[in-house]
């Protein structure tokens, strides 16, 4: 039995990774954080796990010792806790972006902030085990991928692999509203985001660095529409053939 | 040409209300306030609005005198305003339900909260047109009917009149999330409340005093269902006929 | 192991009723009937299913022995076939609506339909285990209860059973689109469908017959409004309790 | 007055026409055709025009000269018409697809249907008025454009115009359910539309051959994408820049 631990319980990723988590043969939740929530149950936050868990959430000053760390938290947090939170746990999953980008000036490019832990970023394995399965069984830290960038990864890799296209490459992403997580704002009460299409990131999209950097020579351009769904996302990936491809 | 403003204007019910009196070819809109927005335009709360108007919000400390004013505020607001309102316009239309009650007991039964103009109360015209045409058009002061309250009344109200049914009527309302108004929060965050049916209401709708008060000798019980819809509701009311009432 | 079949396993509750039964560690899938896809694998009709099982969907005419016979098909068919399909099988579950109403007249009543098997009706017993779990248990022939009919008498059961409501009881029903079936139509069609909040049968809803016969003394209005969901359904249930019950 | 006649008025294209021209201060609508609603009022096909008019529906046999014909018939239809339509009105504006492609080969090869009036394709003014206004005004034939067409069309004439975008240009569509028009199917079932996002024609959209007639030197490759969305669509371009264009 491997005892898990999850910090930043309460989010939606938090809540998805906690309902695998309980049915897995051998696991035992040890503790899941939230100070908005410490010491109510679970169930208060997820309503879903009513009666798959009688857990309480714990306060994140109570950590104490699990073999496997899972950190759940919104982007640009883990970074300034990591280095305590390898004294919990000998392996850590971030699930955030904060170590998916093994290049310090590329992270603080797109995420634009400056990084606190640049000396662990070479720690990390980037989380899709489709391309990573070795180096992920031996890993101690792991950084998961981003929701767009797995599509659009797994998507790609075989056509890279064999060099089947060039290297420009276009995706474009349509995005659902659980994506933004749980924080709540006007731009996501239910009159204004209800029957939305609306392209609120024609480029830029902060993904762009893990695509790049796991799809060595592609250059990826990302446009996001948000559109009128909870959850999951889509991509249409627009590539360009090599010249010596034929369609049979 | 009539001089209106209006208070707190930044809403979804100022915000219609807007559209509706800039296509008046009668009336010029004096004063929109918004203590958030005040100095910028209308369109900035209003997108729809970009091209009907050029007019910036104005705080609410700024008003000047106008023909006819307009409140669309949260509840439980206008009652402490309404005497300095009244300085600055001889007609006031309050869209809140502040001044719906002509009974203080009856509407602090049902806000749970002490009405602090009382005085007040018996001045307010209940501004459904159907039932109160006259005295409306003589009035200073209207409380237009809220919005479940409007559907039900008309509905009822030729039924009642015309003495057909009995005292015990049951409204099931099927209501949509603009209703809220613009005041965002978990339970509006679209990931949570698209795709929802829920029995949010199931007794104790504050609309029943209302309804109540304009069809009198009725006993209302209204349950409230949040359905996945932005705009408008639907009310199915279950009536029992009078014994003497036959259907042909 | 029980080699059961089902007849009619190309709609959407044959479908829902495959997924289930794939999952049961006792039970053989023994044959799907359909004639629009007799040849065909089932995940032509059920993609869903399309790692759960090989299966390839049977002509009815092709019905062979099984243990257990689940019969899925539209109203008012099963009962000219019932006769031959007690030959398949020694015990037989229908889904429709063709025997869950023991007297004739009140199902003709209802369905508008001469009932071609009355001779049977008395065999079906009404599948809501939790009011006939001993008869369900011993049954050769159960008639499953219809979808608004079971939220419905759940509901009320207790309330019935403990004496504590009067005779007249409102069923407001909030319906979504798959309770039609597969069958498309010009109602059906995405555009004409969605957004709709409409009250599609404000009385007279079938299923009044089902609930009066099992909750014995109640009289049952059903209004049915149809919503923007696929699935499920809520229903607010209207009732009054009897005098002597009193709120703590 | 100019007196108008809609050939195929009882679908969504009609429907919306009527909407528009009923509300035209000089236009009469003199008949409006359906085979199948003939005899009956136009408000049974759409019942948002109920108090909008009184017409009926005539009978595409019964047609009279009028001044202007619109024709809102399925693709492939008006060819076969369109020589007996001339004599009924002087201009006749086709909503359809069959005389949008000057090139007779082009529009076969798209269509995958032999053009049965290719004499009269020459004949026809594609009709964005923002190209095409002056040759509009004075034309007796317009071919209206696509839907597709249309926003693709007057997003990238202003880049194509002034020469700054490379020819291989990227449409991504976002399709809503109403533009397969009236014709229901499975596909179009509510319970199997709603809630869709789907790459339902990753490549070969007919309008691409619209687009490369009236924006030429472009290649242009379509994506188009069902979302749960009732009107409407919306068109992501992806275009790469001339190397003398720069970014301020």
């Amino acid at each position: 039995m491997i005892t898990i631990s999850i910090i930043g319980g309460s989010g939606y990723a938090g809540g998805e990774l906690l309902r695998i988590l309980l049915n897995h043969p051998r696991v035992k939740i040890h503790q899941v954080t939230s100070r908005q929530f410490a010491g109510q149950p679970i169930s208060i936050a997820h309503p879903n796990l009513r009666k798959a868990t009688n857990l309480t959430f714990t306060h994140p000053d109570k950590l104490s010792r699990c073999d496997f760390l899972f950190v759940a938290l919104p982007n640009c947090i883990s970074m300034e806790m990591m280095t305590n939170l390898k004294k919990v746990a000998n392996k850590i999953i971030d699930l955030g972006a904060d170590f998916r980008i093994h290049d310090k000036d590329l992270f603080e490019k797109w995420y634009h902030k400056k990084h606190t832990s640049p000396e662990l970023l070479g720690q990390f394995i980037y989380g899709i085990p489709e391309l990573h399965r070795n180096e992920i069984k031996k890993a101690l830290f792991v950084a998961c991928a981003g929701c767009e960038a797995t599509v659009s990864i797994l998507s790609l890799y075989p056509l890279v692999k064999h060099d089947l296209i060039k290297e420009n490459v276009i995706i474009d992403a349509k995005m659902s509203s659980s994506q933004g997580g749980m924080d709540f704002s006007l731009a996501s009460h239910h009159p204004e985001r209800a029957g939305v299409v609306r392209s609120y990131m024609p480029v830029g999209h902060r993904h762009t660095a893990e695509i790049e950097q796991e799809l060595k020579g592609l250059q990826v351009a990302i446009s996001a529409t948000a559109i009128d769904m909870v959850r999951g996302l889509l991509v249409t990936i627009h590539t360009i053939p090599k010249n010596n491809v034929t369609v049979h």
